[in-house]
């Protein structure tokens, strides 16, 4: 048993932020929570505490949508929309990755950014090439950390250099499959692009792949109006675009993750709620491809399950506490919008968001209640702190605002601490 | 004379970014722009170069809208609307300023943070109190940075212990006036808070300092639809409420700077443009209390001046790459909320609003064209330079996007280096 001594903040709702000044977390030799105590309970009083001091400490983030060939894009080309970013910027640079040695030196510096990011686990599109996936999965399992990663299936209407088979999605991730099959916290995932770039037999190998081997399934939905069109044509006879990956077995068949829903309403919704499809909203994203603002509250109250994604590069940053603000903002303008209708997103509820809701996904992950696996940050605000008497909960807020990556002085991962992973050059 | 080496970028306009890379901008002894050159001219083959190397060089940042008081409430009880976060945390926050020993070392950080941010020129809301004015006014002329600053006008609907009159109001206006008569760099500036709390006789007064000074005027205009309801009700006479100020003689008489205009249009809009009012837009602000989306391309195309604020409190950082971020994404929510009849706002565009176009208002301040003053920034971007080959307006973006304080080297003000003010304990 471990034991942390720190200011230990955590929300087991969207509504609920529990807070303990100077309390304790202990930590089994699973790396799962034991307890968090307000003071040394007796049981404990021969564990070691580690103590963080007057620090804060919360649940670790989780990252549900981001593609990590993007990386070197990231902040880049904004002043584009969807379909001529992806023609102009996007898919050059996912085709470097048929490099090894380039994957190699760039996805060392994804991982170690993830880290410094505090993003402990994450849901991560690769691309089409199987070297470079497998070298990806390696680099995360050595930091520590967790993640899902996918090899993108796309086989039409996308550059040639950048199209795979259907065949050879099966047999690449067959053998990704093989080589995370004991691997305890990195896990492939399925990952046909989006309805467009894949034909009706790339969908259903993909969802054969996913029933005979019980993985989860990763794509984009209902982003963007042009897109939306695009698949009513491309998929008459689906009622809506979710519809297609439904049709195909792709849709909540096994846990599912659609990113953006901007658009996703009726129909749609419904199917999501009643699949148990988690919408990975991605506020960045959706503002700067101009794409338009998601309906979180809409979401949420359909029945929806709701996670955050920084989606890079559409999203300009892979630090959560961004994403997470600017969640909030995006929600207060669709709350200006709709004569305050739709309710805006609180703090507790994007923490909500970005810890416990998408740490589901991996099981149980994003909060410190007894029997989750220990995940979590540990944040020097002492700087933020300095100009006033702020409470436990109004620390976290400014630390969401105003902190950086600097402000994090510890990481862990399922009960161990996470260093510093090595930039390969 | 003194010459600078560095990757140097500034927009001329909305439409032009100038780089030069490894050039040269000389400055003369008043701190002026003399040129920027490609390389070193015979005429100052002589001068003394300050080498940045590889770093990047721009106009320092330019906020046209904060609240010196509210520094300690920034990032702080974001859950709340305009008015409701007024009463609980703003006006008490505000009172704290009538204790000129607390005044001074919450000043020091506001002072501090402004340095850190890049953030050389400002025009700055202080509170009601006097003696924490003239401090404020002295840290920042100390440090050797710019601002306009202001004693708040209020005199009616808001709490009693945040209350002034029209005869104190002139009276301690006056004693600033008199006590910054010579100052090269920080400036007096008419500042009533808002319609609202405002008498028409106090708003008349401060009219006559403004003429009588030749003093600019800075105040809020058309945040949110409570408050426009707020001043229809109060002043029943005037046709709009930017007419309300004009009507009182503080709508352009002198150059006014208004924040918000979040639902500015029409007649309005017309005053504005005709009156050259400069419409602040503070992005986050308008973003974080669901006041709603300003239409900023539209105020553009309507003729009005426009500049860029932090708006802190309101606004959750004094950050401006953040501010600049913001309005962009905005601009792209309303781009796609209006079917992409109002086109968004381009990085080059809002690089401009922050240097250029908000500098103007405190001379020739904002770019580097011959006859500005040298105020600038350098930015050792190589930590995110270090994954591709990117152009310097890509640098640039990524900076944007992606920068922090931190990787700022050197501050510049009328051409003298700014060193790092102290903090007051």
């Amino acid at each position: 048993m471990k034991l942390y001594k720190a200011n230990i903040l955590y929300t087991p709702s969207p509504t609920q932020l529990e807070t303990l000044q100077g309390g304790y977390i202990a930590v089994d030799d699973n790396g799962l929570v034991e307890g968090t105590y307000a003071s040394l309970p007796d049981h404990l009083k021969d564990c070691q505490v580690t103590d963080l001091g007057d620090q804060l400490l919360i649940p670790a983030m989780n990252d549900l949508h981001l593609h990590a060939p993007q990386y070197c894009n990231t902040g880049m080309a904004m002043d584009m929309r969807l379909l001529e970013w992806l023609e102009t910027y996007t898919f050059p640079e996912e085709n470097r990755f048929a490099d090894t040695h380039y994957a190699q030196r760039i996805y060392s510096r994804f991982v170690h950014d993830l880290w410094l990011n505090g993003t402990m686990r994450s849901a991560i599109f690769a691309s089409i090439h199987p070297q470079a996936t497998t070298l990806l999965a390696d680099l995360i399992s050595n930091s520590g950390m967790g993640a899902m990663v996918g090899l993108v299936g796309m086989n039409r209407n996308c550059p040639e250099y950048l199209q795979n088979t259907t065949q050879s999605v099966v047999d690449d991730m067959k053998q990704l499959i093989n080589h995370l099959k004991d691997n305890p916290r990195v896990k492939p995932i399925l990952t046909p692009r989006f309805v467009p770039t894949c034909t009706d037999d790339m969908l259903d190998a993909m969802a054969q792949l996913a029933q005979e081997y019980n993985l989860p399934v990763q794509s984009h939905l209902s982003e963007n109006p042009s897109e939306i069109e695009w698949v009513k044509e491309l998929q008459p006879e689906s009622a809506n675009y979710g519809d297609a990956y439904y049709r195909h077995g792709l849709f909540g068949h096994t846990p599912t993750l659609m990113a953006h829903c901007v658009y996703t309403d009726g129909d749609e919704m419904e199917l999501m709620a009643r699949q148990g499809v988690v919408a990975v909203h991605c506020p960045t994203s959706n503002s700067n491809l101009a794409s338009g603002t998601a309906r979180v509250r809409h979401l949420l109250d359909g029945g929806v399950k709701v996670a955050l994604g920084s989606d890079i590069s559409g999203g300009n940053t892979m630090w959560m506490m961004a994403v997470m603000q600017h969640a909030m903002q995006v929600s207060k303008i669709v709350h200006a919008h709709t004569q305050g209708n739709e309710h805006f997103l609180s703090l507790n509820e994007v923490m909500w968001l970005a810890t416990k809701s998408g740490g589901s996904f991996f099981g149980k992950v994003g909060s410190f209640e007894p029997g989750y696996e220990f995940d979590a940050i540990a944040i020097d605000d002492s700087q933020l702190a300095a100009c006033g008497n702020y409470t436990l909960a109004q620390r976290l807020e400014r630390f969401i605002y105003l902190g950086a990556p600097t402000h994090i002085t510890h990481r862990y991962c399922s009960g161990k601490e996470v260093d510093e992973p090595t930039i390969i050059a």
